[in-house]
């Protein structure tokens, strides 16, 4: 255990994102036929870090580790899974939501950091009900507060039960001064289309609402007698079992504990190298191309488990990603490298893209086009280099069109080939953003020409010239400019604020259409990290702070 | 003059919106037939408020009262005006942007208002392109810096002088740690589709781009030599001009100054009185129904000037909506009502629905969609009380649609009637929100019945419960609770954190699709709230505070 507040000296590796069934605090998984039960029931006396209880099935950072690591099992370890109900192992209440106790004493960049996690983690959960035939249903037997409704609103069906006291609410603002800010007010008015006007009620009524009312308001789906309420889940969970389309016949792809080291200023993982600069404030991403040929078929590729190669590339990115957020908040620069042998790389490419219908073939490019997502909502300044020895190709390129900007050199450095990149399919269609666009789409919006264009350069090795001229690369330095130039740009890019920096991404990085998730990336999380910054919520006399003291928060009265 | 600073006690009246051509020190006006030129020489000894020089044709609030009091008169006084030239009358700078110094010195609320107003001011620009037939271009004569390139992208056509020095810039994020916030990232990548990643690069470089590779990357339209640059602009413009089907024939509607009466807790204007309870910190809006019939013909509206009683409410609630942002910041809640002859209202409603082909009746149109979007976008809570004697019809009953939460009294509280509201054509497709569809569209989202069924009340009186059951209003208490529940509703409302309100208004307002102005106000701007209020652009050590001082500023490295 260790601190989440300010100034804490021993950053390194507080923050461990693996874990496993058997370590679990404060979830368990229960499986029956198609149907698995996700039970919440945290243990209080089990917080992530030291200064609070976990009360009342609130969650911190270490309730949410243990759910994320059960949702990517039930989707990768059980194929035969096709509807998880989500419920509490606690009385009466269904979840308190996250712990305020932990709010209030945690730095402003722990509350941004964890409300990305639980973010990406409850988009997770929705990406598998609409895209894995594992859709996700909530069974409220007792109240959902705050963070609790948020995730219960995360999934496709929600059944309050009716016992006179269980109920659904988002007292954030009344209570907290904060917003219900993962993805609950997104999720009211723009998923389950709750009237604006009822949704401001709602958002500001402490105790919230239930029965028949809740229902009309389109709050919850249903509301169950608690004589009938367990019936009843397995009844609607059985029926979106049915619409599935997973396989009750095949054996899952068991999640082995991700392989990791870490060193003071390297973190090695199969395939993916992390080199830690604290000078230069940055961290180099280099991904190594597969040591050994494509499996010849899904069968093959089906035994080789974990260490497939895109997936051990997508567990080894995850991890780091999360590591770099969460570990080494001033390392501001990551920068995306890639080594090997490219032909590899696109005899991969082609095995996921010519079967995307089994259902391990999707779950591994779904699990790609999340880490890749991962990586395009991380507050961090993205750059890739391409250099001689890379392999820039298809699921690899991908990341040339995620980054801020990516430099690709122009001929030789030293006695190797001058790099070239490759498309593949996966670049149109497969590994969308968050706005529902291929990175292609979204760099070349509405130039569909250009899209066009590079699409007919799938296979194609292309240099840098090639490559700037289908305004794949932002710039193709040659060989005498290589060095000072990328030198100069990192020299310069640290100097800039971080702030302005992350803001000013935020806004380049998601043009074109908004979704769901780009509004609660961009809209709701942008409004709670203002909040989190005020003196109502989170100064001495703020909401955050004096909340369980007895002490009334002084709010300054501007309305700004 | 007065201060911008946290803390001033005086804060009445500080700013008055209400200006005219003969009053300006910052903008002149001149016309040649179709085409008026509108010339920023900003008088660097007449900041709106002491301790700072607008240098460099830099701008603040003064400045931009004049352009927006500018953008209003070409509209209605000019029907013969069908292109606007947005120029400088400064050698070698079109504008520097924003004044540095005035942000650095401004509290917090000021900076989020003042932005707030330009971007408004920005997007009435592009509304005068797109919808009145008067399309702006900029002839960018000198430097476009920061605010100044924005002030240029709100225009349709971007040509830069090529004297070897003029460029466009967006020096926010290196030199000042804050967005461009005014609309720059968004309108770069949504607006004018600079690929990604070259926008990063481009919001990056201090000194920005010109010449050929500032065309290439789509920054601005073209470049003009300095012997030729005159001509091309009047040549441009015209080329615009015909395409616009703006009346040579007719005389413009000229903008009397606004009559208006502050005293201490009540501010008059014909039409609209607003009372400032200081105490229960609320302001009441009411609005009063025409004083006599709608005139008979179009012919018979001109005649009537400013004094036609659509234009009359709207110049009136633009203003007080203006007045109570800036100089009553803590009056959190702005309370809707309206009183008079609701048929009168609906006769109006028709003669401005059935004559939308004419220019000027299309102005007061989009006049009143402007005003009633700025309504959406005041950070006060908003609400809506339907009593007796009311007239919430058409163009006034879109303000129970603009509103957080309305209320409608079910009966009566003495001899008067109940009240009843009604709909009329104008609520269902001509006075749209920012996220371009109708309110009503936006309260029923993703529920086309409940629009359909609305359409077919239009011209009903409806009562309470009729209105409640078409889903009209929020709530409609009866005779015996209606006090009570008002008095406790304005309370509670009261005792909230003014911050978290403004964040789940901001959420709740908008759902459904984003254009490009709901990314300017959600997005963009909460990110550039967040950064105002971090230390690396505001704090002591800041960016902001320390520009033109010599001093570097210092950076908190953590990245959030």
């Amino acid at each position: 255990m260790h601190a989440l507040t300010e100034n804490t000296e021993d950053a390194a590796t507080q923050f461990d994102f693996r874990t496993s069934p058997d370590q679990y605090r404060h979830w368990t998984i229960s499986i029956d036929g198609p149907v698995a039960r996700l039970v919440m029931a945290v243990d209080e006396d089990s917080p992530h870090a030291p200064g609070y209880e976990l009360k009342l099935n609130s969650y911190d950072i270490g309730v949410d580790i243990e759910l994320y690591d059960a949702v990517q099992r039930l989707r990768f370890e059980h194929p035969e899974v096709q509807a998880v109900v989500i419920t509490s192992g606690i009385q009466t209440m269904f979840c308190a939501g996250a712990n305020i106790r932990m709010l209030g004493i945690s730095s402003h960049s722990h509350k941004v950091n964890f409300c990305k996690f639980t973010n990406e983690t409850r988009n997770a959960i929705e990406d598998a009900s609409a895209h894995s035939g594992q859709t996700y249903l909530a069974a409220l037997n007792g109240t959902a507060a705050g963070g609790g409704y948020e995730l219960a609103l995360a999934t496709e069906y929600l059944m309050l039960i009716d016992d006179g006291n269980a109920a659904v609410s988002l007292p954030e603002v009344p209570l907290l001064a904060v917003l219900p800010g993962t993805g609950g007010l997104t999720r009211v008015v723009d998923k389950r289309k709750v009237r604006r006007d009822l949704a401001d009620v709602f958002c500001t009524v402490e105790e919230g609402m239930k029965g028949k009312r809740a229902v009309e308001w389109r709050l919850i789906d249903e509301t169950v007698p608690r004589s009938k309420f367990d019936d009843r889940v397995t009844e609607k969970a059985l029926d979106f079992a049915a619409k599935s389309d997973r396989p009750t016949n095949e054996r899952g792809m068991s999640l082995e504990p991700l392989q990791r080291t870490i060193e003071e200023d390297e973190i090695r993982y199969p395939f993916v190298t992390v080199i830690l600069d604290r000078i230069g404030r940055s961290a180099t991403l280099e991904i190594k191309a597969p040591d050994a040929d494509a499996p010849a078929s899904v069968e093959e590729l089906k035994k080789q488990g974990v260490s497939f190669w895109p997936m051990a590339v997508a567990r080894a990115m995850d991890d780091a990603l999360l590591h770099l957020r969460f570990n080494e908040p001033t390392l501001g620069t990551l920068i995306i490298k890639t080594s090997g042998d490219g032909d590899r790389i696109a005899a991969y490419d082609k095995l996921l893209g010519d079967n995307q219908d089994d259902w391990l073939v999707r779950e591994i490019l779904l699990y790609l086009q999340r880490t890749w997502k991962r990586l395009d909502v991380t507050s961090r300044t993205t750059f890739a280099f391409v250099e001689p020895g890379s392999c820039f190709v298809g699921m690899l390129a991908e990341l040339l069109f995620s980054v801020d900007r990516s430099y690709m050199l122009d001929g030789q450095l030293d006695d190797r080939p001058a790099p070239v990149i490759q498309l593949s399919d996966l670049n149109f269609g497969v590994l969308r953003m968050a706005n529902g666009l291929t990175r292609l789409e979204t760099r070349f919006l509405g130039d569909d020409e250009s899209v066009a264009n590079a699409k007919k350069l799938i296979g194609t090795n292309l240099d840098a010239q090639e490559a700037m001229d289908a305004g794949l690369v932002t710039y193709a330095p040659d060989d005498i400019d290589w060095e000072d130039e990328i030198r100069l740009l990192l020299e310069e890019r640290a100097s800039f604020s971080p702030d302005a920096l992350t803001g000013m991404e935020a806004n380049l990085r998601f043009a074109g259409p908004e979704t769901l998730e780009t509004k609660i990336f961009g809209r709701l999380s942008a409004w709670q990290n203002w909040i989190f910054q005020r003196p109502n919520a989170a100064g001495e006399s703020g909401a955050l702070k004096l909340y369980g003291t007895g002490k009334r928060a002084k709010y300054d009265r501007g309305r700004v």
